[in-house]
């Protein structure tokens, strides 16, 4: 891991990156993928608690067949397949990329082994450092982009990576530990040093009504739906300076949240009895006290710490119930574009990997603080297409376009979002029911 | 019927109804639903093909029991419970209004019997036209109000009974038929009394971007979704003349549409394998040839009529197959606004009561046609509130805001909604997988 | 009603009847069938509560269709098809004689309608009697056997139609009444005309051990899977000289019994907590009351009569409870046949349908009583065929011997089986989780 | 492996075993349980592709398991437990000895790691060895044979394992190989030591009728299962000299076996239907051959040898299409009994382990030949107490009694059976659906 190049912050800001550069940030990546699985036992790399969740096996050959068929097998002249199963076994969702193992089916597969499967990936990254080298100059900035879309897909697959190494530990009742507690937990919004140990006061932060714009523009890697960027108007709102905490989400839980139908939307009832919910995922009662699971392994609930783990159903009732309500994706974008300096401090996934802290969302203070890293922050978006929106040519279309129905946005990334996969503009989403990943809650209302 | 009172326009239009108007609307649209079940056997009147579909039995006495517990319990001194079990067996949703008998078995119920269940209106018309009249001065306004909204409440189960009487009777491989066919199907834009039996030319009429006002406001009578009126910034975009005909999505089916998934969303395509969808609800290939099951039993598909039973995920693969897209709510309305005075010769569902047509969708023609009636338009935009959204106080409040998550918005009305029920405001919502209502498809597309 | 002939004894006693003499059975048993359902609404034909059980129209035609495929079909020259889809709609399970509409769809149809249902019986019966008239004299044995077989069918499905009424009225929470209750409840062995109220005092017979002999034999009518007669070596056993009351099976209710799982077989077990078992289907608890859902309404529990309505699961953790076990099969005919007298005293179905009794079972007195009729008992002994054992030629192949797995041996009938439908010999069998037939317990033990 | 002690033949035969023969019988069987996984992978020993199938790591933690609560816990003074979590993760299905992890979820669980569970084995050798040593001569009777009986259990298990991990290769589609193929298959019946390639002709052999007694009796050990020895009276049989091989099954297959409703039991049918089978378990058809998965990878079909891993619904179906039917379980005790030398000949698990030769059936010939070891036998029996069977004192008591319901019964052994677990009487027994084991099908008739 020390070899590990920092981050270099023009290679994504502009995607006309010079060969020696595009290899730095796809060797850094790829390490990086590699270095969050050091902590497992082999054993953690094979087991898939639930559909959703994805062995961390199958995620290390899974980002690799992805730059094998998007890459090597086009354009490599003398590649040869590295094994013709692969594509089979690795595929996750591209319909034009062929037949695929059944997803819920990837927990069922001991082999190829783990150690197979990093063979994969050396051979792989050894082609593609050749292939870097080989690009015709006229085809170069047409592939690196290309290059670059694929690395930011093994990035996001670092979030979903670290999300899924937490549910395996998590369903264990053993509590194994991935990382254990060191320092005090980081901070967010920690401008001029200062770490406090409690979130500061809870104020809403008026924006006035006005004629907006939203979206990415400039250049740089998007993904196709941050784009067209486009007006939209906004009425007068107020935005919450920090997230939900942890104490305050238990004042919910409390006052009989769980119980109380009336705060909830129909489909979050249905899921709340559905599911027997009666706290965020990884909440534990035990003989009286609240635990959370975490990396570092069964803790008592951090009161201060932003709630993580809840749903949009449970966002949204959280809301109700405190008498404000979820702010829409545009009110987030325009409130984030006025804080835009603060995402340097943003409590993301890189600084983790260089230093000894745990691996979790920090409690927040100041003006507008936690915009950027700690939790995503669900918003009363469905995920849809912006006006104008037209999706990647070829499989990569297949990307981001077939999902906007039945998903809600979350803004802001994560702790376990690399920091530089992230933009102001970037839109994540999930099912209204999904907990595993590290979503939270920022309120605002109306004037 | 022929005692039915033709609709009082003002009535609507301004919720201060005088009581004898009061008494009027409430008497004509209980006589109207139970109208549009004098085609049935009692038999009819009791099955539940799935969870989805209600027995006609259970609207009849569930909107009965919504007066009975709405007005009688609470309003009238002396009244008692026309029968204690009813509440159990006929709330639908109303979590705040007590237990209710599982959903999905309302077809498991043979009592109370079809005429218990009209006995049961009747005493409960009784009462509560004793109710209008005895309704003291100062709380008529409010009581009023409250009584159009629970008269609306039963024309939108009007609209419900004849989609679940389609659907009990095309359940059937009998092919049982529900109204005999008549005269030639009525023909929506049908200004100046030509009745044309083709679909017009395509075309797309061109809206100009800017910002405008959507949302419900003024006098009388709009549910709370509605509402608040306010400003959204809307792009360039071009509106379809006319709805897409089933001759058009034929060429859809028969190009393989059902059978690539490039077409398709991912849960979309998800549902066409999980249904085994091979072409809208109620079509059926005999012998090669194409038919459609409709209210005057299985007939040849008419190539003319707009398409009708397709799911938001149909609707949505059919723009993408064209190159076209479903237009935004917003888009919808602004549109509607421009035309608003064709509402008038909407194909609705009064119309069909007092004269011997077909109850279904029919071609357009004209400028721009169909918009009103016919069948409902799926939108682009997911049910969520206005900014600025609050809901009915009470139980009512349950009635439109729970189900903001996991829905698409249909605007326009069809063949099966009340004339008098309708307004250009109107969001109707289902989730993206229905089809039994009359749903169809206008296309639009970015400048 | 008035007009049934009353049973012949001797027309099942010999397969050899002559014309005149099956007509009059075949005219009283289908007119039993429907005086059977005198006491329905028309929308208690219709509805299907679970998978298993069958709306009473659904029994009214297929034991019609039933004859019309096997006999006039194939053996009326000028015989057309009543309807070309009831084949369709009727068929249960015979895969021979074509397509089949799915089961737990029988209560999606609301058509054909409850008069259709019975003009086509009654079609069927006129054309049925011409057929007897008409066969000809050499094929007369083989033709008159088969038709005896098919009235057996019919009568078959009287004693499911009986528990399926039972089932739909039981369902309803208003508790509707199939027939009111009448005198005291018929005592079963009541020979010299006393009616014991009270069930006598558990005792147990002793059986010596030996080479017996089970099975059918000799003239008359019987299904194949009670052939052929053969030995089988019994050890000494003891049986119960009556069924298990409801006073004793609620001893072992209150006593835990669903609670405590070392009772219960493994998959009991499973089947207690999957379907929340906590008594016999149709018992519930009111205000610390014990009820039973009856055909005469919801009574209090009678302590006296037999316990009913208990799985396979149930009666094997009952006597384990108790210290017992069940009886085999063979055992219990080895039983019955030193106690064949009895069976004309049995509390069977046919004296239901001639005096105003109620239709449940009764309590039970005497050396070894109830043993025909009042609900069948299961035995230990898993459905399977005889050493021998030959099924059927043709369709009525799939009738019995298709079903020898997964399946457990109940004898002695019920007060729901008609009386000249049974035989010492016959063999009813049923999942071991199945609760809606009249079914009970009988204990026995080894020396 | 090659410290493992040859099978004391006295050791089981009679349950009076000194210290030294129960220490060296117990050491000898727990080295054979980890021999057998000796070609895994770590993530071998981690999945479970579906819920009848476990891990290899559960399997070596579970039987150890069983000597710590029944042995360690109870009778060794200072006992502390291993692990106080492992009672909760690797009890099966003891529920008088607490919760369990849900049975379908053990492949969920990435620790204990297989090293830490190797180490827990490890430490109850030792403990156990101590206690063996440690037992007061009084309660060295009662002990030592619950001991045995642990010991069996854990044979048992070896023989699941077995299974197991070729149904976790097998459901690889990268087919990896447990065991590479070394000298011919072994040949059942092999006396003079020819090893004929060829399966011998199918003949009949006849066994009259008469009073028979089956059922154990004697010294040594046995299942409480197989008690009392007991009468039964069998008629005339003829039982075939072999079993079905592959070449005969194929003929059934390629006959249209799967697609012809007739030859099927309902459930069987259903079965069909609802898994889509066409072959049995790891046939696989290749560009027109068939191959099928074995423990040696993917091999051609071998015709000669005895077709395996077929559920009691196709050996009934088989033998349905072949005229012919299954023996019960009586049937097949009596003719075993007449052939018994030919015990010490099967192709049982142990030769297994000292010899490189595949682990699968062989063909057979001879008079009577593969009666014992190749694969179970499918009786026509369903799994029931024998007359006056009683269960095990204790926990033990759930190990075999409470699945007497819904089974069939299985004889003979199978190339998975530790040779020195296997008796005459012992009964097998699965859910006719299973495919899993080594599983096959000799056929009968009557005469």
């Amino acid at each position: 891991m020390q070899e590990l190049t920092p981050p270099i912050a023009a290679e994504r800001k502009d995607s006309r990156l010079d060969r020696p550069e595009l290899a730095g940030y796809f060797k850094r990546i790829r390490r990086t993928t590699e270095a969050l699985c050091a902590p497992l036992a082999t054993e953690d790399y094979v087991v898939q608690p639930i559909a959703d969740v994805s062995p961390p096996k199958w995620h290390l050959a899974h980002t690799t067949w992805f730059f094998e068929t998007m890459f090597l097998e086009r354009l490599k002249s003398d590649y040869r397949v590295y094994h013709p199963q692969y594509a089979f076994l690795f595929n996750s969702y591209y319909q034009s990329l062929g037949d695929r193992w059944n997803r819920p089916q990837r927990g069922v597969l001991s082999r190829p082994t783990v150690s197979e499967v990093y063979k994969y990936r050396a051979a792989v990254d050894q082609s593609m450092l050749a292939l870097i080298d080989e690009i015709p100059e006229p085809d170069w900035e047409a592939v690196s982009r290309l290059i670059v879309l694929a690395i930011n897909h093994e990035q996001q697959h670092q979030e979903l990576l670290v999300a899924d190494m937490k549910y395996i530990l998590g369903a264990n009742p053993l509590h194994p530990v991935y990382r254990a507690k060191g320092a005090e937990a980081p901070v967010a919004g920690r401008s001029g040093g200062t770490n406090p140990a409690r979130a500061g006061d809870l104020q809403y932060v008026q924006i006035p009504a006005g004629l907006k714009e939203i979206g990415f523009e400039g250049g740089g890697f998007c993904y196709d739906n941050e784009q067209p960027r486009h007006k939209v108007f906004l009425q007068d709102f107020l935005l919450a300076n920090r997230l939900v905490t942890n104490s305050a989400y238990l004042e919910f839980v409390l006052d009989g949240g769980y119980s109380d139908y009336r705060h909830w939307l129909s489909d979050g009832w249905d899921a709340v009895e559905r599911n027997g919910w009666t706290s965020p995922l990884f909440w534990k009662q035990v003989d009286g006290d609240w635990y959370e699971i975490t990396l570092q392994g069964l803790l008592k609930l951090h009161p201060e710490q932003p709630v993580c783990h809840v749903s949009y159903y449970e966002a949204e009732a959280f809301a109700s119930w405190a008498g404000k309500r979820l702010p829409t994706e545009q009110e987030w974008e325009v409130a984030a574009n006025l804080n835009a300096a603060a995402v340097e401090d943003g409590n993301f996934l890189d600084s983790e990997l260089f230093q000894p802290t745990p691996l979790g969302p920090a409690p927040g203070s100041g003006q507008v603080s936690q915009l950027f890293g700690d939790v995503w922050e669900w918003t009363q978006s469905a995920y849809l297409p912006y006006p104008g929106y037209r999706h990647e040519e070829g499989p990569l279309g297949e990307y981001k376009g077939k999902f906007m129905v039945n998903q809600m946005v979350l803004r802001g990334g994560s702790c376990a979002t690399p920091k530089d996969h992230f933009r102001i503009t970037y839109r994540n989403f999930f099912q209204p029911d999904k907990r595993a990943q590290f979503m939270g809650i920022r309120l605002a209302h109306d004037r």
